[in-house]
This record gives C-alpha cells, structure tokens and sequence, in this order.
C-alpha cells in the first residue's frame, strides 16, 4: 500500500521533461498552428509466466494519473457545495492550484494514482534495438532474464497523437520461473517505485474489462491479443 | 492529398493548450516530484455501418506526429553524414530546431503526419454525459445521427499515465447509411481538417495489424473487440 503525503503542486515554468514547441504551418493553403511535445518513442512487452500461466504486469503510483482523480474529486466537491450553497460563486477550476498549507483531507487516497500496465520503457538508447530495450526493461522491472531474440514482436502504432505524436512497438515475451533472476522493481536510482503483480490467465479477461481495475489500454489490448493469438497453446476463460 | 508547407518550429513559452505543472510529494517516505499536464478526459467511438458493412475511422495530419517523422528523418541524415564524413562533429539533436529558412527538402511527406483514428473527442462540457459527447463527435466527424441511446459502452482505461493521466471511454455505435445527414470532417471552426475514411469489415484484421499504416492502438484494439463480440452477428475474416 502506497504512503502519499506532502504534496505541493506549483506551475512548471522550466521542466526537462515536458519541453512545449509551437510549429507554424500551412495545410492545404490554410495558416494553422499546433503546440506539441517531444517524447522518445517506447516499447511495452506483454509477459506471460509459462510455468504459473500468470500475466506480469507492473503496478505503480502515477503522479499524473493522481493530479487528474484529485481534481475530479475537487469540482465534485465544489459542485456539490454549489448545490447546497446556492446562489453562492464556485471556485474557479482553471488548472491545479493548491499547497502543503491545504488540508490534506482534500486529497484522495493513494490508490487513485496507481494503475496497472504493462512492462514499458523509452526507446533512448540509440545503439540498443527495440527488443535489447524491451529486455531491458522486462530484467529491471520484473526481474526475468530472457534474450532479446525471444520477444515476439506484436504490432505498433502511436502511442500519443495530440501532444507527442510518439510511437509504440508491444512485444510478446514468455518467460518461465527459470528466468526469473531478481524481484524487479525498476531503477531505484531513477526513483521508479514498482510492483510486480501477477494476473492468472483464467481471470485475465474479467481483469482486462473491469473498469474498476485501473490500468492502461495496452493491458487490455495484449490480453485480448493473447486470448486470440496464444488460445490453441493456452487456454483462457472467455466468461465475459 | 494533404499539402503541407511553411513550416517553422520555435519553442513554446506560453501555450494555451500545454501548461506544464510540477507535484512535489513524498512516496513512502521518499520525496519525489514530478511534472505534468492537465487535460481534459476524452471518448473514442468504433463507428460500425450496417449498409455498407464498414467501419468508419477518421483520418487527419497530426502535427506532432509530423513533428516525431521529421526528428527521425534528421537523426537518420546526421548519421548518415556522420558515418561517411568520419571525424566531424555531428549536429545536437536537443529538440526541434528550424525555421521556414531550411531547405524544404528536408521536410518528409505531409503523409508522414496522417493518421488513421477512432471518431473521438475531448469531455469538456460538463453538462453533457459521456454518451452525448460522443454522440456529437459521431455526428461532427463522421456526419452520423444517432440517438446517444444507441451507443454502447466497450470500456475505459488510462490513455496517458507518464504525462497527463486522462482517462478514455470507448464507445460502439451501430450506423446506417439512413443515419448519414452530412459528410462530417470536423468542425472548421476549430480548425479541424479531418478526412471520413470507411475499412471494410473483411479487411479489418489486416488492417488493424498492418504496421506500414499509421494508426492509434484504439483502432487496433476496437476492431479486435468487434470481432471477438460482434462476430456472432457480423462475419469477420480472421485470416491474419
């Protein structure tokens, strides 16, 4: 169970991470304009367990993901006490504004930032292939040793189209308990807090679509990819 | 055939569409920040015709992704000239950087910037349900009169967790040639150039899986839903 506390939210004038351009442009003869971000490509690598028949998947605190259900709640709130309050002004909710001075009742729980996803990374290192990095990852984050030339490359597509317009590729790996090396968990030098969790295949589709369960489409997506594409070698409940 | 030209690329101090924020917080006793954007939340609808047995998708230049197909171009010729002019120092790839005064051949195909995409919209009246944005974006983009009645809940899940942490409803909406009003293509008071493009059911499987054509993984991932759940009533071919 995550401990989230201390927050402090401030207006992000110089970020390494989040670097906005603007392009100007001319489209069929009409002048338009577009802000945009540029992001590294990534990888994202579906892992099946072979000897537990267990998806591995990697379940983490996302501080965006957090900030969005925080200020859900908060206009809710503030929604709710326009109701009760007619007549009164409503806090205006341009953009998140608060500080450690702010009661931390305000805050949800920890487990509205934690969704669940699969092993992912960047795609910056430019002299590793895209199947060195997704092994990469899947040794960092999960903890099993399996060679570059076992991952099954699934599909790809982009991954973001407003903002960075950045490319996905997913991969298939199947591990055993065998490969298993270490716990996983990321880089605690780069500050990555993960948990590995294991999904039983039999439960993997009610997983996939319980919206309840918060995780990323590539989670639903492989497991629907897997259940079509795996179904004659494994079985998998179809109870949905 | 989209033409694009006069492109120029400067940094973006002030955006209205991007405004970076910076949490601070305390994860379990570790202090950690990170930096994010707020975004609206947002609906994606697969768009099935039941004349014409087509899905519908929208097409459309996406600026950033324009913008990743550029870097790449450039990061290929900078190593390309590096490896055949060994010795010299090779250009920074810190950003974008350029200006309408660069060689327009160095600018890809307006084609490496069009991508094929679910009908979808942004949730940002709050007074209209889900299922009524996505009815108005049907009608907008794609130019079909459906009751928001009529249009089924397939899931939700995370669509950015690094960096805005928005949540996506997708939505099926059965179509008919009789609920086709107009040719759809956006509102152009928005700016919004979008092309209505129809993939045939018995092409779908491949379509979806063909990685030469540019798309977003709800494409894929939709269409797979259909034929896992709407294949009982409508022939897909699986020969993929």
């Amino acid at each position: 169970m995550e401990e989230i506390n201390n927050i402090e939210v401030v207006p992000c004038t110089e970020s390494n991470y989040l670097k906005p351009f603007r392009v100007h442009y001319n489209q069929n003869g009409t002048k338009k304009s577009w802000d945009f971000m540029r992001t590294h490509d990534s990888v994202s690598v579906l892992i099946f367990n072979t000897t537990s028949h267990c998806f591995i998947l990697v379940k983490q605190f996302r501080p965006a993901v957090y900030m969005c259900e925080w200020e859900k709640a908060k206009t809710k709130t503030s929604q709710e006490a326009e109701k009760t309050e007619e007549g009164e002004a409503s806090e205006s909710q341009e953009g998140p504004s608060a500080s450690a001075g702010e009661s931390p009742s305000q805050w949800p729980p920890a487990s509205a930032g934690v969704t669940y996803e699969l092993c992912a990374g960047l795609v910056d290192k430019p002299d590793l292939s895209l199947e060195e990095i997704a092994r990469q990852e899947v040794l960092e984050e999960c903890g099993y040793d399996v060679p570059a030339s076992k991952l099954k490359r699934i599909t790809s597509y982009r991954s973001g189209v407003g903002v960075t317009g950045s490319k996905q590729t997913m991969f298939y790996a199947e591990v055993s308990d065998d490969n298993c090396v270490s716990a996983g968990g990321g880089e605690p030098r780069e500050g990555e807090l993960i948990e590995v969790v294991k999904v039983p295949l039999h439960e993997a589709m009610t997983f996939a679509y319980d919206e309840r369960i918060p995780k990323t489409m590539g989670v639903i997506f492989s497991f629907i990819w897997f259940h079509n594409n795996m179904s004659p070698k494994y079985k998998i409940s179809t109870n949905v």
